[in-house]
């Protein structure tokens, strides 16, 4: 269906994207599935196509255009090669807004550059081990002293987590035993500082071209010049970009299943069963447009919650209900999809493989299913 | 989610028809359910307050306002209510588009300030026993006879074929034996032409406010000038509007789910299992959650298939999909939602099990769930 | 898949109960869902054939075999049909039980014969408007007064209430404030009996040809030789027999959906769409396959829960799971048969219509799916 | 549900089996996942506890006791493990059958030992690129020449193809146009023969412990005295495993999927989301109780099917009906299982992680859940 959320720019923009996806990652996307990451040299090329900074300001090497519909074109041309592009996403959605919104004069001054020119690569460490996102469970400490925080946890499931340059941990300044929420604060550790360990990389099912790392923290001194925000903010500070991060993981299932269907629809053209192409079976072509069906509802549902968003009117339960919809969605198609491919579906050279890999966690991280249920259930008054 | 569907003028007209529903229509809704139908003095109420006539020239009664939006929000108050507005969204959705755009300036002085009024009920005869929605199965003939059509042959499933003073009658004028969608007219058989004879009422599932037929003719003389339109001309005529018609049944279904589960949250608050309200077990939440998500999706979707109708844009695919995910959606939620109230979901009295008999023929009429995904796929180029 | 549940006996009443239903039963069943029940002659007719005794002890007029595959039989060959038995099942499975087991030699000489014959009818009256099927929060209350209770109270959902000779009445002789279970007691309520008064016939969205009945009873004056077993063990005489009204209502749901696919499968290949037998469409292919699939499956587990329940070892977790598969199946079965009818499934005078609005309340009675995984989760130690 | 399939026999050798898997496959199955394949040296372990003879006679080394079910013993003990057995189920349940029936007293003597004690390891070859599972399409060629026959052409998708010391070839005799499926000869390749090349390991999504492979025939000269059966003949032979082939997966589905609910309980249980366990949330246990009654109801069926195939007496459709039911559940629970472990799902040291990448070639392999339908509709006279 005909979509209305896009202007000339964000399509000029998509091409730019289309064209360095083409050439750039997707030729070498099985090297870097097997390296379990992108190379640093790439986030550069992005960085000086001005793909990582469209929203850092002019005067830090950005194109100071706080409009998140580039966020969604670059997900759109990425998923539509049937490829990602590593931990952008994470660093564009779910990590540059605390950086925007919280950094002082001199935080700007020092890190923006190297965030828009793609040369300081960026990880957020909220999860525990055995905690979960409960961030009322938080058990790394931050103990003031003099200039400095004495930072001592363990952080788990930290996307990009071995290639950051820059970590912003959620620690815990101070206890209160009524308010467990209250008392969590934001440190940018940064790589090199004596006592900051990244321990074992994980082994996902899939998402193999990002890493997802333990890091852990011994007495690592924190320069207070490094803190985002307030001290004892920050769960205030997360909760209000939520939102965004879970219509980020949307914007990515509803492109990718897209991008399964017209895998789909290739395949089946070109293979034959029994004599005859797949695509001419009544089964595969109501499979397709089933599939297709439920992919325009997503579409139409995550263009609206995103023309709210740029509005700044997403809700958190919108935000909510358009994550829940749009991942199950994607599941249910991918997998379907898939099908169709028969054995070779099976095949991690079939990019179909990998997009069904891939999408398991999209009704997981971010807020599992379940979470965004509650969430739900809580604005109908339930 | 905030729609942007509406205007000032359609938000007027929304508090009208929610007044009117509540007041002439909800209160006396269960003895229409009995008698099958709608009294025809509520059509004529319908006709005074200007709800059947918008999209009729001023000259002839009607407001002159071609915006298909005023029929979503009738819908829409309709389903609030939880009722239906009997045979009067067939009336505008299916029927009127043929007399708007095929009437000659004789047929709109004729009939035109009728169906403003709601003095004359209308309904179109197509399917006809055995042949299904297949127009090249029509079997009923109109043989030429001078200034007049003999029409001959039975039609069946047709909605307000007892109350209808004029029926538009698909008829075969010739016969093609290469192209059985050739040669198929349109003529208005009025009530009380001899050999107009209507013969059972068929009993429906559900949808009881409103009458199914089947009708007979032998031998009707029907007059020349009650021909709509061009002769043979009828199958692209009927296409024309197959879109418009499959929107409204989504606008239905998607209305009415989204009452089943206001329904369900009003009664699963009240009601108490084990001695705790209904609405505080998880899975009640949980349940409602997934429903309000469905139908929030399946709104974007819709209301996007709006626009671009108001904007004469909408492809018969798109309609097609618009139509299945709909009347899927309504079904799953309306099931889920009717599952919450136990017991007394299966009681006629509780509305709930209204919405779920009424709620199963929409992935029926207008063209089933299977015939949208022939639709679908083609488009696809499968 | 080949059963081996039945004996040459069972095959023996299969065919007697094959032979009654087609000839006594199907010709005349559209009469009686007008009517709302089966006449009293009919269940005579099936006790002078023996279809009504089989559990029932020689002496008192009936087979004394006690063997629930007789029950499976009958209802299966009713299903094959296309129509139930009325409230012959729940006479059998829900109620005769308590009579058979609680009875004590006075009662058995007083009703049995009756009950054997078909000339005693029986209601089982548990539910309370409000309180649903939590027997906790029964209110009817019987008070002794000498050789006679006093019984006093409100009940509603009863099946076979306005034909019933003997109510079942569950009421409450005592209060324990620690334990609301303790303090049930069952009483046999007469036809006659003053103060005992038949309230409203409820209006079901299907089930029609048994009625469902509001009772109220108004110092109502029951001896205490009506008293089923001892006072105050109605709480554990109910949960007794739950795993059988649990299995009955799977036995029922198999056998229904069984004859649904036969019905689509005479349907499509009769039936042509565009030309050709809708049989032949693959989609039509695959959807009976599939239903196939999940009542062969459903079989099975039933199959196994009978062989269970006949040696007394099935659990109450078990029968929940087969409930709670059996009844999920049927639906899901009915539903996608009755898609292939077209616009006649919307029709009641196909049979498929009505197994559709029938199969709606097996997910809720003798338990909703949700008290059968509340069951099954703590089987599970949840 | 209890089952009624085993004996005091079974029960001994699944003693033994959970012994094994237990101390001899459990603790290193993670370094054979990275290898991906198991040590011949365990191959033989088992040969030497008499798993891998049972069905082989005694005088060449095995128990002589042809019983499925102790195939059935074995996968559920492996699955209870979390383990598969790599090849073995393929070679016992696949590729035996051919061995046993079809050769000839020279060949007996020749391989059954080496079968027996596991020094002999086997694959069969009957997929070749672009044709999939159609025999029809078969073009390795097998051309007499003397006492030889020279094989060439190439098969993919070839189970336990890199350890084979023995692979049975599907190749193509002779060509009737009229009869594409005669022609099919059954030939023994074996390890080192000139021409025989083992090609590609294909990187699968899962099943990471048998390695899967392409093969490639130049001018292999086979000896007659290695064709298995008659020339011509393996369309037929293939045809009569086909049932036990769909058997064998469905029991490793059904194992599978019990053993992803016995972690799930034992997750949940143990970990705790906002300061509860996991376990105690009505989702929670509504999913583990949905699951549950899956899992039952496919056990019972696959139990039944067994019985049947024991018995000598499974049908091809029936088969298919299981296979089809099996997978499809197994998918379903064991995605909503993963769930229930949040990220921790998501990454490969959790056993739910590979129990989730297996089971999706469950629905394709030994024939798609498509090919199911196409056999069973047929069954059903469609």
């Amino acid at each position: 269906m005909r979509r209305n959320l896009f202007t000339e720019d964000h399509e000029a923009f998509r091409e730019l994207c289309r064209d360095f996806v083409e050439k750039e990652v997707a030729p070498h996307y099985p090297q870097w599935e097997k390296a379990g990451r992108m190379p640093r040299e790439v986030f550069e090329q992005m960085g000086s196509l001005g793909m990582l900074g469209m929203a850092i300001p002019e005067e830090y090497g950005g194109a100071g255009i706080a409009d998140y519909r580039f966020n969604v074109v670059m997900q759109e041309e990425a998923a539509k090669a049937l490829v990602t592009l590593s931990t952008v996403r994470t660093q564009l959605e779910v990590i540059l807004p605390y950086f925007l919104r919280y950094a002082n004069e001199e935080q700007r001054a020092r890190w923006f550059p190297g965030l828009a020119a793609g040369r300081l690569l960026t990880a957020i460490a909220m999860t525990e081990p055995g905690t979960g996102s409960d961030l009322a469970g938080v058990r790394t400490t931050a103990v003031r002293d003099g200039d400095h925080y004495i930072v001592n946890g363990a952080k788990t499931f930290i996307t990009g987590g071995m290639q950051a340059d820059l970590v912003i941990v959620v620690a815990r300044t101070s206890t209160d035993p009524d308010n467990r929420r209250r008392g969590l604060t934001l440190l940018v550790v940064e790589d090199g500082m004596p006592g900051f360990v990244r321990g074992r990389e994980l082994d996902k099912m899939g998402c193999k071209v990002q890493d997802t790392a333990e890091l852990s923290f011994t007495d690592v001194r924190v320069p207070v010049a490094n803190r985002l925000g307030e001290e004892g903010e920050a769960f205030s500070y997360l909760g209000h970009n939520l939102p965004q991060e879970r219509l980020t993981v949307a914007v990515g299932s509803v492109a990718q299943a897209r991008s399964a269907i017209a895998a789909a629809i290739d395949y089946t053209k070109d293979r034959k069963a029994f004599g005859t192409p797949v695509a001419s079976f009544q089964n595969t072509k109501f499979e397709l447009a089933a599939c297709s069906t439920e992919v325009e509802a997503a579409q139409a549902m995550l263009d609206r919650a995103v023309a709210l968003h740029v509005d700044g009117e997403l809700t958190g339960a919108d935000a909510a209900r358009v994550k829940l919809f749009c991942t199950e969605m994607q599941q249910r198609v991918v997998d379907r999809c898939l099908q169709l491919f028969g054995g070779y579906g099976y095949m991690m050279e079939y990019p179909i493989a990998r997009l069904y890999t891939d999408a398991r966690v999209a009704r997981i991280y971010a807020g599992t299913s379940e979470v965004m249920k509650v969430i739900i259930a809580k604005s109908l008054g339930l």
